[in-house]
């Protein structure tokens, strides 16, 4: 801790590291860089300070003090938001990293309690250890934390079969806007006991309290997985399938996602060791996988029938199983290195937008139709959670193009997506959140009673504003 | 609508009747009696008027007039709720019953919008007839409305495997408490566009709004099942079994419910039809059936295969599994038919208590227990949902009794087996709410902090307090 004796915050910083130890206040510049820096360089943090609490009263501590001296605060888990939720711009930063214990795990109730700065990789190792499943799988497992998950209510490739992250919480322990401690970890499946307050937490980017802990849902280990990489005609093909699939294995569908060619193609071109599943290119393709955890039948056998039959329906026009572990994490590379891929291709702007399922071919017929007529040579990279009706409708610049003028698109094309979206129902926001990115978007577009009731819930809970301001509602 | 004209309300029902036509503005006796009356007689309800309003803008034309003229209302949907949050006792009444088509369903969604007056069999039916399946299944569901299970988030006999009514909903019409109508009837599986509003409304009793319609999640319907009645030795074995069973058929395993003897016994005793599966006599049953999309298995030898292990492991004392439609409906009987046979039995005391899944054992042990020293002969019915957590706790009399006199002791039982369940991390009201019947119990042992965000939360949303006044958290 460096910060000039001189400040005006330097009574409540030395309060802080008084309790938390001054380890964990960092202030100097080099320290505090790491929470600061965005990926994809979209924002640059400013912070007084980054805390470092090790344990859920000493948040408490922090929140308190920072009330009682009417400073906001920002909470982050991971830094791996994609909206700039974690993301200070002048306000004191709280990391929640160094909560990253896993308190619990019970096989019998098939749930597990774990602090918020677990980083989800530990949670999916420590539920395994129990010979459990925990199913959020989103790309930044590696890194992200589950206080930043629930906080932003993730999504990821496990949606479809087991839900979003507010589907897979029991209960929650959160610190409030005073400083209070909320303890809702309740390890029940079924809890009417007045008004469900977790979810006043969970999706609310740390604007109405910071998790610093929670009781997840855990399930069966899967004892068999088949991986299946399959060609379609078009959108519209790969929802028969997907009625299909769902029809013969039922829950033992747990992945099915659509990929445009340019995505694939991407991938093939930049990412080493990625090799083609299927001998000719084909406009669009499903990753498709089942699993579950009996061996009572065989699912390999299931997906091969249920496959030929699709292809008798003209659903499928060529498909490839996996026949190894190396085969199936090569096809599931095609699909979650498509990120990374874009970058090799210039500037890319991102839509994380919903519709009804139904609709997923007419938004991409709509959308591609014209996005392209705004931007002759654009590339459109979509890609998908098709059984959740979420694309990621990500476009990548034309050849040659400049990319700070294509990056400078970034509004035009917000508003020709979302106007569709929009007109079919659909989210703007369907699994990354609003954060600081898409918070005129949301002003722009929410129903102005939606967006009351969110502020009214913002008065009730933060009423001094102190945490996370400007984020969600810009409030 | 016969009124007094010279009633306080006579220009406010006047105005009301005017918009929604006289037939539906009820103040006569013998018509308000069926909406006043509680099935176990309770309560008797008190109200100037029961209101049906036809059609959302007409609730919301009620719920305005009402928080100009300062009035107070209580939403009612099929009146089966079991702890009087439907009763009035002076508010106006509003009944939404009228509201009860089913706007849409769609079998690729796998979605269905229905009003809050639907009865739950009719949107069973309306799932079925589009090939799916809606699965809040709950004893009353020939009577109860959806509203009503979404305002209770009610649980049932499928939340094992599809979750509680919460988790089945997706998108929510909402008429709030100054009478605008908030409109998120979103059929998305994603959505993150700002706070997740529809958790405002499920499960808060109509203290923070009126649910007027739904979009609620399909899955697909079951192709096969298979039924069982099991001889136990104890609930310890049951929770193997039930580990047992969920690790061989996965999501197929979608009910498995303990029963004691006495229970099964006061059924087969009183409940004309009803046959014993089983030769012998035992302490513990259980009905378990795996049910499943697809035909890809045969579910009948999963079940047979499993029990065969589950009596080598000693977890079954004696199976039987039907083989007809008759016997699984027999198996079913001896469970769903247990309150209603109570009855036979003289008075009942009844707590709907949940624990963590893993303490179930000792929960009984404890609670059963401490009633049976606390009023010798008294014979205690337990039954539920094991798989969650979830029992009813109900208490028969002592043979002989007065009943009166055992229902005295109401309160009594209360404290010994709400402190059971509060020593054990459980919850006092698992699937049936708060209402008015555990509303002191809920001020009694809910955490202060919990308490006072759940009056923010009232005071956020209806701070003239006019919507369902009294319930719940008592504001």
């Amino acid at each position: 801790m460096t910060l000039a004796a001189s400040s005006p915050l330097s009574p409540l910083l030395a309060a802080i590291a008084q309790r938390i130890g001054p380890a964990h206040v960092l202030t100097d510049a080099a320290d505090m860089a790491p929470y600061l820096r965005e990926e994809r360089g979209l924002y640059q943090g400013v912070t007084p300070a980054v805390l470092r609490p090790g344990t859920t009263q000493e948040v408490a501590f922090i929140v308190e003090a920072c009330a009682r001296a009417g400073v906001a605060l920002v909470p982050q888990g991971g830094n791996t938001g994609l909206v700039g939720g974690q993301m200070p711009f002048g306000q004191m930063l709280v990391s929640l990293a160094r909560l990253d214990r896993v308190r619990n795990v019970d096989p019998v109730d098939m749930t597990m309690t774990v602090e918020a700065g677990c980083i989800l990789d530990k949670a999916h190792e420590a539920a395994v250890a129990a010979g459990c499943l925990f199913p959020l799988h989103i790309a930044s497992q590696g890194s992200c934390r589950i206080g930043g998950n629930l906080s932003t209510n993730a999504g990821g490739t496990a949606v479809l079969r087991y839900g979003n992250a507010r589907d897979l919480v029991l209960g929650l322990e959160v610190v409030l806007a005073d400083g209070r401690v909320w303890n809702g970890l309740k390890r029940l499946r079924k809890n009417n006991a007045g008004y469900d307050l977790k979810q006043l937490f969970l999706g609310t980017e740390g604007t109405l309290g910071l998790i610093t802990a929670a009781v997840l849902k855990l399930f069966p280990l899967p004892a068999q997985r088949t991986t299946a990489f399959l060609a379609v005609p078009d959108p519209a093909a790969a929802l028969a399938l997907l009625a299909r699939l769902r029809g013969e294995a039922g829950d033992a569908l747990t992945t099915f996602e659509l990929m445009a060619a340019f995505g694939v193609e991407t991938v093939l071109a930049h990412m080493p060791g990625t090799v083609r599943p299927l001998q000719e290119s084909h406009d669009w393709y499903v990753l498709a996988e089942l699993s579950a955890p009996t061996r009572a039948f065989d699912l390999g056998a299931l997906m091969e029938e249920t496959l030929a039959a699709a292809m008798e329906a003209g659903e499928v026009l060529d498909a490839a199983i996996a026949t190894s572990e190396a085969q199936a994490a090569n096809m599931w590379r095609l699909r979650e290195d498509m990120s990374e891929a874009q970058k090799h291709e210039g500037g890319s702007i991102k839509h994380d937008v919903s519709v009804p399922v139904s609709r997923v071919p007419e938004f991409l017929e709509r959308a591609l139709g014209a996005v392209t007529a705004a931007l002759p040579g654009l590339r459109p990279c979509p890609f998908g959670h098709v059984g959740d009706g979420n694309i990621h409708f990500n476009l990548s610049q034309p050849v040659g193009m400049e990319k700070a003028a294509f990056i400078a698109m970034w509004e035009t094309f917000n508003r020709i997506v979302h106007d569709i979206v929009t007109d079919m129902d659909g989210s703007i926001a369907a699994e990354h959140g609003i954060g600081i990115l898409k918070r005129e978007e949301l002003a722009h577009y929410a129903d102005p009673v939606a967006l009351d009731l969110m502020h009214r819930l913002k008065q009730a809970l933060d009423p001094a504003g102190t945490l996370n301001p400007g984020k969600v509602i810009g409030a």
